[in-house]
């Protein structure tokens, strides 16, 4: 079946304006998430702004639902909150781990994941170690087996890293992890929207992901999805009233997810999340994944064709993040042009980015991420700017 | 000088549909704020989020200059976080407290801020006390100077509690914690907009509130003041990538209140935060102080007239949140025949609420709070349909 892109373009309107080949950081959002947000401020403005909750109840409760059908989740599973850092921070607080625990990582975790696990570390006496990972990168498995002992606490992956393409096996990864009683955080803020992510497949205790990348939702939105059963293990470092039953002096903290929530929410994002969910499980997941990665396939091979242009992905199966650096051209400067000529692209530091990148000596690199929406020409005229920059390159001192 | 309340109306569209008694909840924004808002999702529509805040940069750093200025502080001492209950709770665990530290909270504190006392409490065996107070519910300094010793860790105050319009002289507890090692945790939800905070004058170490109530900004904004000298003391649960400098595996915590951010950021509700605090300023808070306590003493003496009111504050000096409750009826039931008559107030619980209401067999009271933009006919109005409601009362059931 031919997929329908002249309706996913009148959806969209920012192409009108933009090649938005920065899907990775922020999608464009379609129309109907950006309506549903101002007209929620709207409301607001003229009938105050709980009042406005209150009237909109099933659009401020509907992200949880909708989420829950995406991942494969009941909605008692799902946390919302403001970023996917604050989520999976927040799960890693709460996760009880002590001096001489193990804890795995992803060497392509993302920054703030890292630096969270090192902060632990630090204060607790925990032991951080790298998964193992095949020659492709992708964690592998068999040696993981076999460096799994009863002192692993927690293993942490990145489905989809921030700077790569690569696609880590997680449902794999989660076979061999659930044979042990170590917990299993899955980070699919890059995947979630973008690859098919079903929480049961995946074999995992938990999950984050956000609302404004492949989701096309808001700024300000993360979720946590928890398994029910790990739940009552987990303790937040940050209580609020919607996360607790209290009554006469007593509280108990709430069953499921929820007990990771505050009563305080920004209705209008709430409302745009359920709508982005809504939005992509109308078109399938499964469905613009496949013209994700068929476009992003095409994208690779052209890239490769560009003299001066290296298309530094790992990985087996690869998704619609591409990594790309410039001979003698910076990043930043490859950047700044493409924007000049309507292209939005984006820049990953090693700082940011992951042990990955600096093991590898990519101090940074552009990320090229092509959405559904994007067209076979816009990828063509980002060929041929790109073209045009590497072929007036002068040799220039570049690290 | 006459306060020019047409100019008030004229910049918020919410006064023509309602009459909005519901400020301690969530103002209503001026237009400047929602179409702040507006725009930037607009922008982010047309140009993609992360390219949206590039170019709208200064407005997205607005806030945090406009907060400092408001709160008479640095910059580098405001974090902004989704709410402030966020905000508490990070401030609350990122402070090192151990088995034996006292800590003492203010019975008038807001339920969360309690409930993650008690939390903390149960885990590491801190001992948790209240603040004493006088007969009018406001905190004895005098009682609270013989109680401070060496083993007192946090103080945590709220200036004005939710469900009361009671101030408690916080500048005074202040001077007394000051000669002490504890540190002075304000929760100045309810007060900051409504008046002045300021945190040189209130020798706080910390200070949280939130953008919705008295300051008429965006739901999902919260933030938290961190003294300079206080915040390298400080360890937040939950690191991102903004509150860390990290190189070749190192990393460090950011020298200010930064460390409690993360990267990601709501950019429109950050920018409608600033626009807010700018657009308070503008008034002056001391100029809107003024009026919104001589409207709510004139309506807490036309109420006390009207059979059957029963007016519930205390304290000396009173603010713009004034709790009463009615002979016979619920206050559910009060608030939904003054939503029918167009007018919004709130129900306090006393499960949300506090310590307090439960110790005055308060089970709920309608909350009525006032801003500088109401108007004597408004409260007129409102008078006028609770003595209507009151008079056809017969004697309920009711608890």
């Amino acid at each position: 079946m031919q997929f329908d892109l002249a309706r996913a373009r009148a959806d969209t309107p920012g192409v009108a304006h933009v090649v938005h080949l920065n899907n990775a950081g922020a999608s464009l959002a379609p129309r109907a998430v950006t309506d549903a947000m101002t007209g929620h401020l709207a409301l607001e403005s003229t009938m105050g702004a709980y009042e406005a909750a209150e009237r909109a109840h099933e659009a401020v409760a509907r992200a949880h639902d909708a989420l829950a059908a995406l991942l494969n989740a009941h909605p008692d599973e799902i946390a919302i909150l403001d970023s996917a850092t604050r989520a999976w921070g927040m799960a890693l607080s709460s996760i009880p781990l002590r001096r001489g625990d193990r804890v795995l990582l992803s060497p392509v975790e993302y920054g703030s994941n890292h630096i969270s696990l090192l902060h632990l570390a630090e204060r607790t006496g925990v032991s951080l170690e790298f998964l193992p990972v095949d020659d492709d990168g992708l964690v592998d498995t068999a040696a993981l087996e076999q460096c799994l002992d009863e002192r692993v606490k927690l293993v942490a992956l990145a489905h989809v890293p921030m700077h790569d393409g690569l696609v880590n096996p997680v449902a794999e990864v989660g076979k061999v992890v659930r044979r042990t009683d170590a917990l299993f955080l899955v980070d699919a803020c890059q995947s979630v929207g973008q690859l098919p992510v079903d929480v049961r497949d995946f074999g995992c205790d938990l999950l984050v992901g956000c609302g404004r990348k492949y989701l096309r939702g808001p700024r300000g939105t993360g979720f946590l999805y928890v398994a029910r059963d790990v739940a009552p293990r987990l303790t937040p470092p940050v209580l609020g009233l919607d996360g607790v039953e209290w009554h006469a002096g007593k509280y108990r903290l709430a069953p499921g997810a929820r007990r990771f929530e505050t009563w305080e929410v920004n209705a209008a994002a709430r409302i745009g999340l359920g709508v982005a969910v809504d939005y992509a499980r109308g078109w399938g997941v499964e469905r613009t994944w496949q013209r994700i990665r068929s476009l992003a396939a095409g994208l690779r091979a052209d890239l490769a064709g560009v003299p001066g242009v290296t298309v530094q992905d790992r990985g087996v199966e690869r998704c619609g993040n591409i990594a790309v650096t410039f001979a003698g051209l910076d990043p930043f400067q490859v950047r700044a042009e493409l924007l000049r000529a309507g292209i939005n692209s984006w820049v990953c530091l090693d700082n940011a980015a992951c042990h990955d990148m600096q093991q590898r000596g990519l101090g940074r690199l552009l990320r090229i991420s092509v959405h559904y929406y994007n067209s076979e020409d816009e990828l063509e005229r980002l060929c041929s700017v790109l073209a045009g920059l590497t072929s007036g390159t002068k040799e220039r001192a570049f690290v």
